[in-house]
């Protein structure tokens, strides 16, 4: 059966687009629209891991440009807004300009999910990654 | 400084393309090049790591038990002996038994690699996690 | 919105205030007014803290050696007994043998008074500062 | 000997002149003046510490309101300026306006000091406190 295929143009830094055609060809990759595909299934399985209720704990950590425009901002509000699940915040000077920002957090899960999300969907921020563990309490050693 | 963009077409299957969708707009983003600009980000440093020898930055998760006979001393020597690749330590109080602990690592891929299988595998700890990311000077913004 | 200013004036002897100015001057500050804001909040803190029985917020600065027997596991014991007015510990290994710890604290001063007086007593600590500051509520900017 | 004194004016927000004026009743000052030239010598004496030239190591604690138009664009920039000497800071967010933020520190005490004052006399900051420690190696425990 013949899969209908939508086609759309994407805009993105002509940096990142050398890296991305560098590493697509080092992968294997004959263009650019396999390895799209590729990427988006995997971060739907990610994404689709579903999240029970039970509280947990986890790490947030981040690398972005502090001189971003009004990025720091942003993110201490959020932060702030969901301040009830972040226990912390480590901040580390990476180099004149790169900070690496790790939240230790704790609580239901969907909002530490939709906290990291906004987190690392912020303009600026270079990387990130949500650390899912357990408060220990249901795990035996 | 204005960064010159490059645009380009992806095609990808219909029913994915509308998952990917979904998945950007929960994920809080507004539209799709901003979307696949941070997938390629996030496979850059994951390839970079394997191929690599260049610095990086991340962080190591840990829960366990502090009451586990022996296991504070082990995680802390362990530590010491790898200080230079550890930043610092935030250490969470969960409960009256478990502790959350996240390490801030820089340096390089192979020993930090190493520390972190070392203080996973340690009798006690309930789960670990590694988070590689980049110190941010490689990776365009 | 725009806070009401009062003003008022001070008279002090002439040396005291010349060196005043000085120290205003190496501590960065471009007005005595600024300056003597400041020195007032830090005495309204101090003496908040000894009347009493608001909500305070804080660090615990400690130095130890951690190969020093059982150093570690009395301080973690002590941490997990008084978790609930500590938010996290930051962790830095000095060297081979020492480590800085530092304390987040929040809540009831004399848990607090007590916790740190108990942490800077442990045999092998080899220095430790408990600073009380404000959760900020009570004191105006 | 009689001195010369200076008379000179100061302006202040209206709560703050307030709460200084109960706790300078409650302290039995009867005049402004007596009490500044106090917190003035108080301050003298703390900032005439000499310090010596032995590497440290210690904290720095600020409380802020992170909502104050620029402030962490500022204390961000100061603490990338002086890296060197930070090796992380832990930050809480105690509500929705107030951070608590501690910055652990290690290296040559004028810097350290200088750091602390940009930092303590930034405007916004509340409350601002500098503990020196020492890297522990010249202490016996």
């Amino acid at each position: 059966m013949k899969q209908t295929v939508i086609r759309f143009s994407v805009s993105i830094p002509s940096q990142l687009a050398h890296d991305f055609d560098r590493m697509m060809r080092e992968k294997g990759y004959h263009n650019r629209s396999l390895a799209v595909a590729d990427m988006i299934r995997d971060q739907l399985v990610e994404h689709q891991q579903q999240l029970g209720q039970d509280e947990i704990a986890g790490s947030i950590t981040l690398v972005y440009d502090h001189h971003r425009h009004h990025l720091q901002d942003l993110l201490t509000d959020l932060q702030h807004e969901h301040r009830a699940v972040i226990i912390s915040a480590l901040h580390c000077h990476l180099d004149h300009d790169n900070c690496l920002e790790i939240l230790a957090v704790r609580g239901h899960p969907a909002e530490i999910k939709h906290l990291a999300d906004e987190l690392i969907a912020a303009k600026g921020v270079k990387h990130g990654k949500l650390v899912i563990t357990t408060t220990g309490k249901n795990l035996p050693a």
